[in-house]
């Protein structure tokens, strides 16, 4: 079967569900929603910006006068550390259980005008460290038995503010993306005792068609499974299971790679990149998670330049993922970028 | 447990997945993304329209000089009825295999101007009869195992044409959302000999607490598990599983309960509200399928007024799908719209 050619569907090794991929639909003409192109010059501080150093948050408090990252409670967070009762819901075939947990905002830098692609690798790697030590401290608590990290970049994926943050939310129960991942790759190291992702990796080097770039310790592809449209999965060669096993030198390659993949991303239609990026590890429940990889995830919705993006609506809701472009097509596209970022050539 | 005042999983009963529930978060300020409200008046033709009658398409087709429904093959479609070759590929870990099938286009109405809450219910049964049609007819191909009727409405669900119309992608697999259905409802019609949602109707028939509108065949509710703020579900009484088993009374009442839903939906924030909309039916691979009782859904995305949407990003792709309202909120305020149109009342 060539993969270029005619629609098919792929499996995901990670959740077990197939995608539907039609490679030569891309081609049909767009008449549909512009996004806006933002191509806004940002101050390095902004005094309305409710996350820029010193100034006062919604909820009423005052940043600190950070001057690398800063993490605090998210003031309108959808988990709460205490629930006013625990009891579980239970009428006929309705159920429902209490949740408990927090979210916690990560400014990355002071500089308001800044994103990942435009910061330095070491102020990157300020980020990989306080994920780290944020990862390390919720996981310890003995009601946090899931830590997700995340970040919503761009107006288009719900990012309400432009200063470069992410998120965490850490929680009592384990989510549902992250149940599927811990099943098939804790089957999967049972049966051959390594790592899923260890051989998907060896897999991808040796065929060598879907790899975007690498570099010491890790390697960033678009999985042969991908969903959306430039979609990116950076796998650390090690096979460990979250980042608190991260080494010194794996954490400096770490803010290398994401510095590598979100400048080419904004080089690829010359704009500010939209995504939302997200870190997947082992749950901290106390169990052993021998079969969990480390992986790290960017979904960016933009399909075609940066006012056309992929909708995943109706068919994708109601049935299954799909997608208009193959992983190959787009690894080509996305490795042949330059790595500098457009702007410092302009 | 209060399911309106702390945050809590509730856990649906047709996927077996779990939505957490956030009912204290909507208050939250909203600084992001601002969708434009587009209040037009479009014309009833429109010559560049190529869904309005007698038009000629972006394929080189000219449209028939349709005065009720129009059904065409969509002319950029996402599936096609052959492969190059039917092969399975399959290298290492990789797998994929060929997938055919056929996607579809229905003009609703010849009438540019109009949405379904516009249409007469006569219109509607129209589009009724002939999804009913549509569905037999491609219901009875051998290759075609899954035939999914649905319509994306509005620019920011990824409509490209405001032209009322829906679609329909039939194929050879059946979808992720069609096998976690099929699963949940054989399942419990095995062990009860009724189906899952005769007795969920019941429930909520009895409780009357999450129901939004019912007439003589159908009940309109938000289900408990809802994870879109708005979302609503529209229930047979009678259990049958697929829309080819609607008998004539029933299809003029689902016509009326169409109507009635996106009145309401367009008086919520008076516009004409975006959405996706699928309509969930047994697979047509010609098993039997006892357990699956038909239903509709839809799924809009609006949050807090026409203009700020609830965005499923970050959290919500790489850990669990999260709502701010409760379901009981949402349905205090879809129960007490009017029930004809804002626009005839000003
Ligand atoms: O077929 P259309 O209207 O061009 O396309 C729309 O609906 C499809 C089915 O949900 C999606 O795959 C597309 O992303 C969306 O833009
Ligand atoms: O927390 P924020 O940035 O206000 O909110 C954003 O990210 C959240 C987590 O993905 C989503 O639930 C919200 O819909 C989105 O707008």
């Amino acid at each position: 079967m060539k993969l270029n050619d005619s629609p098919h569907k792929r499996l995901n090794i990670l959740t077990n569900e197939w995608v539907l991929v039609s490679p030569h639909r891309n081609k049909r003409p767009w008449q549909g929603k512009q996004e806006d192109s933002v191509v806004e010059q940002r101050k390095n501080y902004d005094e309305q910006c409710y996350l820029c150093p010193g100034n006062t948050r919604n909820g009423g408090e005052q940043n600190e006068e950070y001057t690398s990252t800063f993490v605090f409670n998210n003031d309108f967070a959808a988990l709460l550390p205490t629930t006013a009762d625990q009891t579980r819901y239970e009428e006929g075939l309705l159920l429902a259980e209490a949740e408990t947990g927090e979210c916690r905002v990560i400014c990355f830098s002071p500089d308001h005008s800044l994103t990942m692609a435009e910061m330095s690798v070491p102020a990157l790697e300020e980020v990989v460290a306080t994920w780290k030590a944020q990862f390390e401290e919720l996981a310890e608590k003995p009601s946090v038995n899931n830590v997700q990290i995340f970040e919503n970049k761009g107006a288009i994926m719900g990012c309400s503010n432009p200063h470069p943050h992410g998120q965490i939310w850490a929680q009592n129960s384990i989510p549902l993306e992250i149940q599927k991942r811990t099943e098939t790759q804790q089957t999967y190291f049972q049966k051959h005792g390594r790592s899923l992702l260890s051989q998907y990796l060896k897999q991808e080097i040796s065929e060598n068609k879907r790899i975007v770039t690498k570099n010491d310790h890790f390697v960033a592809l678009v999985p042969f499974w991908a969903v959306w449209p430039y979609e990116i999965m950076i796998i650390p060669l090690r096979h460990f299971s979250s980042i608190a096993e991260m080494d010194q030198s794996e954490q400096q390659s770490f803010a290398m790679i994401l510095k590598e993949v979100t400048v080419r991303y904004d080089n690829l239609f010359q704009t500010s990149f939209p995504y939302s990026a997200g870190m997947q590890q082992r749950p901290t429940d106390g169990e052993k998670y021998e079969g969990w990889h480390f992986h790290y995830s960017f979904y960016p919705p933009l399909l075609r330049s940066a006012t056309v993006k992929k909708f995943m609506v109706g068919y994708e809701m109601f049935a299954n993922p799909q997608r208009d472009i193959t992983a190959e097509t787009a690894v080509e596209t996305l490795a042949s970028l330059p790595t500098q970022h457009y702007k410092l050539t302009q």
